[in-house]
C-alpha cells in the first residue's frame, strides 16, 4: 500500500490516497505503529546520494571574502552554488515529503495528517527511537507551515452553529468540561463568546476555540464566570475574560494556534466593543498540586535521613545540600500548633503531605484547616508560578503558554476559585489571572524568552520573596 | 529598513513588518530594485558554515548498507545523524527565509509577498543574475506550499458579491475584456457561471478565476458564448464551456493553481447539475501566429539564400538542413494560383506571409483570401499544437497548461472563431476545444509527462500526418 505511494513522480494520484487513507484508518492501533516505523526508516533520505552532492559541493571554489559572502557576481561559479545549494536542499528531504506534501493537497488530507502525528506520537511514547522522532519532527515542521495563522478563518461560534460543529466544542472543551446543553448554550449566549479557529480544509472543525466572558471586573473564581445568567449588560462589560482554550487536534501538539487565536480575539473585541479595556484570563495552574506533592514528599525524606544521620557518627548529610526550608519557620509552628497532634511526633511537612493526600479533598471542607493552609498554598503556588523553571521556562505548561504569548503579568492567585475536583486536584483550587496588554505582548515575550523572567503584579512577588 | 528584519530572532514583530511593507509600498520601481537586489546578495546563505556542517556530517561513520540505507536502529550515532542532517536543512536555508515566514503570518503579509515576487521577476527582466533566479525560485517554493489548494476556498461569483470584488474581475479578465457592466453582469447570470480560488489572508480578491457557459453543444465560436442572450435553458444544457481563466496575480507566475481549480469545479457543477456530461474549453492559441510567422519568414529567407546558392558555384547550402516544406507542393499551387500576382515571381510562403502581416487584418476580410488560407492556416495549426515543442512540452502555452492538467483530447479547431483584433494577432482567429474528461485526468497527464505525447481527436492527426 505505501509502495504505490511513493512510486508514481510525476502526478498526484487522487485514487491512490483515498485508498491509502481509508486503509489507514482501518488499520488496529499496532497495525499502525508498525507501518509508521517503516514509514521513518525505510522513506527518509538517500545519505549516499546526500553525500555525493556534499563532496561536490565542497570542490566548489568558494568566492572571495572569507565570511561566505559575495561581493562581485560571477555568473558562471555563482550558478553552480545555487544549484548546488538546491538540489542538496531536495536530496536533505525525506522521502515521506512527498507523501506528506501531496496529502495535504488532497481532499481530507491535512485531517489524515493531523491524525497520523497524533499516532506517530503515541508510537513514540512505546518506541522512543531517532527515526520516529525525526519523521515526528519533520511532520510538525511541515504542519506549522500549513497551518499559518493566515490560512486560517477566525470564526465567532453561536447557537446557530450547525450541531455538528457544536458536538466538537462539547467533546474537546479540555479545561471546564460543559456539562449539558444548558451549559453550551450559556456559554454561547449573551454575555459570552466563543471563537474558533477553522482551517478550509478541516470544515466545521475548529482547531482550536477560545471561551470569553464579558464582565465589569476580572473574575476571582470560575464559579461566577459559568454561573447561570450574565450578572451584567454587555454594554456595562470592561473586562474580557479568557476562561477556557481547547485544541481539538492531538496531531497539533507543540504547533501554538492558541497565540495567535488570542491575539486576534483581543484586537476583534477592541474594535466590537471599545468600552472593554481590560483583557485577562481566569486560567488553571495544572502543575502545582503535583510539584508540591512531590517537593514536600522529597524533603520530608530529606529531613529524616538528616535525622537519622544526626543521631549516627558523621555530621556531613549527604543529602543535605538538597535540603531546602520549604515552609518558614513561622509556618511551621503554625501547622505545628494549629493542626498537629501532640503525640504524633510529626514535622509541618508531614502533617501538609497527609492532609493534601487525604481521600475525597477532605482538608478543603475543614473552615480550621483551609484558615491555616491558604496562606502557606498561596504563597507556594507564587513560587511555583514565579520562579520553577523547566529549560529557562516556566514548569507550569499554562503559565509558560501564556508567558510566551506576552502576557503582561501574572496579576493575582484566587483562593478557593475552582472548587471541583479537577480544580482541587490539579492545585488545591488555586486559579490565576494573567493579564494581556496588546501593545506589550512582543516585548514582553522577548525577555521572557531570553532571560526567562516572569512579569508579575508587586504582591505576588512580595510572597515569594 | 531591512536590517531591521532580520536582527530580531526570537519573536516576531508586527510593527516592523507593517513599517517595512508599507515603505516598500512607497519605493519607486528603482529603490524596489535595489533592495530585491540587497536582498538576494546579502541574505543568502552562510556558507563557511554550511561547509563546516557538511565536513562534520561527512565524517560522521555511515551504518552499514550501501544504498544509504540503516537496517538496525543504532541510537547513537543515527541521532547524530537525524539531528546533522536537520541543522544542515536549516542551514541552508537563506536567511530570507526567516522575513518571508514572518510576512506569511502577517496581516497584509501573503499578498506583499505576491507583489514582490512580481517585482522580483521584471527585476530578473532587466537584471538576470544567478542570486535574482535564486531568490525567486526560493521563493516561489513558498509561495506553493502556502497557495496549496487545501488553503484555498471556491467561491461562486455572482451579481449580489460586492462591486469591490467584483471590480477585480474586470480588471484581471485576460482572455476576452469585459466591455461593460451589461457585459459583466450577463457572465455571471443565467447559464453562465464564474468561481474563483481565494485565500483566507487575501479577501475579497480571487486569485484565479474562470468562466463557464452552460450549453447545448461545444461551442465553435467565442461570438456565440458571449452572446447577449442564453440561447438555451439552463436545464437543457448538457455541456459546460469554459471559455476564460484568469490570474489577478502576476507575483503567482508559475504556479499552476488553475488545474485545481479547474477539477473542483468540474466536480461541483457535476453534482449540482448531473445533466451536464461535456466538460470543455474554448481556448485561445496565443503564440499560433507569432511561431508561424517567424517559421514562414526563416523559411523564406532560407530559400532565398539557396535559390543565390545555387546561382553561384556550392551545390551545398550551409542553410538547407533546415529547410523544410512548410506548403505541401499542392498547398503552394493553390497559393500562387488564386493570390499570387502573375508578375511579382514572389513564393507561396511570400504571398502568405505579406497577407498575414497586412494593416488591420485586412486578408480576413476577403472571401477569396479566406478560401484558399482557411486550409492551409487549420493544418498549419493543428501542427503547432499537436507537433511543435518545447522541452518536450507543448510549445503552445494554453496547450501546455490544459495538456499537463490532463485535458483528454484536443478535440476540434474552430476556424474564425474569434473575429475581434486579439483573436486575430495572436491565432489568425482560430480556436480550439480541448475536452476534459475526468476519470482519466491523471492518467493522461502522466502520459503527456514522461513522452509529451499530445492526445488529440484523430481528424487532427490526419490533417497532420
Amino acid at each position: 500500500m505505501h509502495t504505490a505511494i511513493s512510486m508514481n513522480k510525476t502526478e498526484l494520484q487522487d485514487n491512490v490516497l483515498s485508498d491509502f487513507s481509508e486503509g489507514y484508518y482501518g488499520l488496529s492501533i499496532e497495525d499502525r505503529r508498525e507501518l509508521l516505523m517503516v514509514l521513518a526508516k525505510e522513506y527518509d533520505l538517500n545519505r549516499t546520494y546526500v553525500r555525493d552532492l556534499m563532496k561536490q559541493y565542497l570542490g566548489l571554489q568558494l568566492p572571495a571574502g572569507d565570511k561566505g559572502e559575495i561581493g562581485v557576481e560571477d555568473d558562471g561559479s555563482l550558478s553552480t552554488f545555487y544549484r548546488t545549494e538546491k538540489h542538496l536542499r531536495h536530496a536533505l528531504q525525506p522521502t515521506y515529503e512527498v507523501l506528506f506534501e501531496r496529502l495535504n493537497t488532497h481532499p481530507g488530507g491535512l485531517k489524515f495528517l493531523s491524525v497520523l502525528r497524533a499516532n506517530i506520537l503515541s508510537t513514540i511514547k512505546e518506541h522512543n527511537i531517532p527515526s520516529l522522532r525525526a519523521l515526528d519532527s519533520y511532520l510538525k515542521e511541515k504542519l506549522i507551515t500549513w497551518l499559518s495563522p493566515a490560512a486560517l478563518e477566525l470564526h465567532h461560534i453561536t447557537w446557530d452553529d450547525p450541531a455538528s460543529l457544536l458536538e466538537k466544542i462539547v467533546a474537546y472543551e479540555a479545561v471546564h468540561p460543559i456539562s449539558s446543553l444548558l451549559d453550551l448554550k450559556r456559554r454561547l449566549g449573551v454575555g459570552r463568546r466563543c471563537f474558533g479557529y477553522l482551517h478550509p480544509a478541516i470544515p466545521g472543525e475548529p482547531l482550536i476555540f477560545i471561551e470569553v466572558a464579558l464582565l465589569k471586573n476580572v473574575a476571582q473564581t470560575i464559579q461566577e464566570v459559568l454561573w447561570d445568567d450574565p450578572p451584567i449588560l454587555e454594554c456595562d462589560a470592561t473586562c474580557a475574560l479568557f476562561y477556557s482554550i481547547s485544541s481539538s487536534q492531538p496531531g497539533l501538539a507543540g504547533i501554538n494556534l492558541g497565540k495567535f487565536l488570542i491575539k486576534r480575539v483581543i484586537e476583534l473585541v477592541k474594535q466590537d466593543m471599545p468600552h472593554i479595556c481590560t483583557f485577562a484570563t481566569l486560567s488553571p495552574i495544572p502543575g502545582f498540586m503535583s510539584w508540591l506533592i512531590s517537593k514536600l514528599a522529597s524533603q520530608s525524606k530529606l529531613a529524616e535521613a538528616e535525622t537519622i544521620d544526626m543521631s549516627g557518627s558523621s555530621k556531613e548529610s549527604t543529602g543535605s545540600t538538597f535540603r531546602e526550608d520549604v515552609l518558614t519557620a513561622e509556618e511551621e509552628r503554625e501547622v505545628l500548633d494549629k493542626l498537629g497532634e501532640s503525640t504524633s511526633g510529626k514535622t509541618g511537612i508531614e502533617i501538609i503531605l497527609n492532609l493534601l493526600k487525604s481521600p475525597n479533598h477532605e482538608w478543603s471542607k475543614s473552615d480550621r484547616v483551609l484558615l491555616v493552609l491558604k496562606p502557606i498554598l498561596m504563597r507556594l503556588c507564587a513560587r511555583y508560578l514565579l520562579q520553577e523553571k523547566k529549560r529557562g521556562k516556566a514548569l507550569d505548561a499554562v503559565a509558560n503558554f501564556h508567558l510566551q504569548n506576552g502576557a503582561v503579568v501574572v496579576e493575582r492567585l484566587n483562593w478557593m476559585a475552582d472548587r471541583s475536583e479537577k480544580g482541587l486536584s490539579q492545585s488545591s483550587g488555586i486559579m490565576v489571572n494573567y493579564m494581556y496588554r496588546l501593545d506589550n505582548i512582543e516585548e514582553n515575550a522577548q525577555s521572557y524568552f531570553s532571560s526567562g523572567h516572569v512579569n508579575a503584579a508587586s504582591d505576588l512577588w512580595r510572597l515569594v520573596e
